[in-house]
């Protein structure tokens, strides 16, 4: 069996590899070039591009998660805290990498369906463990009277999923936070109570 | 010179070819055979894959700013009439093809940025373009009393846009329409006075 750290060395390298290259533009030449391990090694470990793609998005998608647990679910802060704390951090994130990578699962989102049915349900999946996230602070932030009653829940937190990737998408192209900001700016004022 | 046509035939089919297989997913090989002219043809009428991608980007815009400038721009309507229209022409769009293909603005725009320069700044502007149609709409809708007074127009339409891409790229992971929706309800109940 091969050693669990090359695999290892692959897969963190990978996040970083498909963020900035995308899934077909990036070779296994290049993933494996980007890891520092000599590219025979791919396929000791995956089985195939796929099985990577779904490795690297998993760990993607803890890192998100952990983001979310310390800020969304964060039962000690109102609502509006919450959500703020959250696409703050990730607006942390994203000027590191000078407004230039947008979303992992947003640009897999984009990308890959077509290609691969595996990638397609497993991005469904972690879509669906994202917004569950969002339902949370969404649903104490309208039994607290904070969040408007007149809005389904799932509907909100869905939304906010999807219009906070919309927001990435165009800080990609314009390589600017203004659409971040416009996002913000808009669901504080409209989906809070005034 | 080379005959029209022959161009006109590759950028008619390239809008398909792109929006079903991603810039980088499609060679030019699939291209050419898919609008069924000879492979040598495609470097007669394009310098690289990059000017045919603007050429098909315009041929979308086109249009895109067709729709909206029997919806959005109808000045008979009111704002929510207006904004309702384009959104539900365009989801009769995204049905025929099944729910599959979302929008090809939105694709190329997560996919292409670090792979084009030329690419970004035509989809930056294309954006530009579709936002200002948006702005009329609801500037519209802010004078006519029917949309919130307390949102930037300008983040307001920017919103919209952004979120109503994000709302796509949903509904093609689940090849479903309910993000949009989901997005539907809660932009018509929240942006505009109850």
């Amino acid at each position: 069996m091969a050693r669990p750290s090359l695999r290892e060395k692959i897969v963190e390298s990978g996040v970083r590899t498909l963020h900035e290259r995308g899934f077909a533009g990036a070779g296994v030449r290049e993933i494996t070039a980007a890891a520092g391990v000599p590219q025979g090694c791919f396929t000791n470990h995956f089985r195939s591009k796929e099985v990577f793609g779904i490795a690297v998005l998993d760990r993607y998608h803890e890192r998100t998660q952990a983001i979310m647990d310390e800020t969304l679910r964060d039962q000690r802060r109102s609502a509006a805290a919450r959500l703020r704390a959250y696409f703050d951090a990730i607006t942390a994130w994203l000027e590191a990498a000078g407004w230039r990578y947008g979303c992992l699962v947003g640009n897999l989102s984009l990308e890959t369906p077509e290609h691969s049915e595996l990638l397609r349900e497993h991005l469904a999946q972690v879509c669906r463990s994202l917004t569950a996230s969002f339902t949370e602070a969404v649903r104490a932030g309208q039994a607290a009277g904070e969040i408007r009653a007149d809005v389904d829940a799932d509907d909100a937190a869905a939304f906010l999923l999807a219009s906070w990737e919309g927001a990435m998408m165009r800080m990609k192209v314009d390589r600017s936070p203004l659409p971040l900001e416009q996002f913000k700016r808009v669901i504080f004022t409209t989906l809070f109570m005034s």
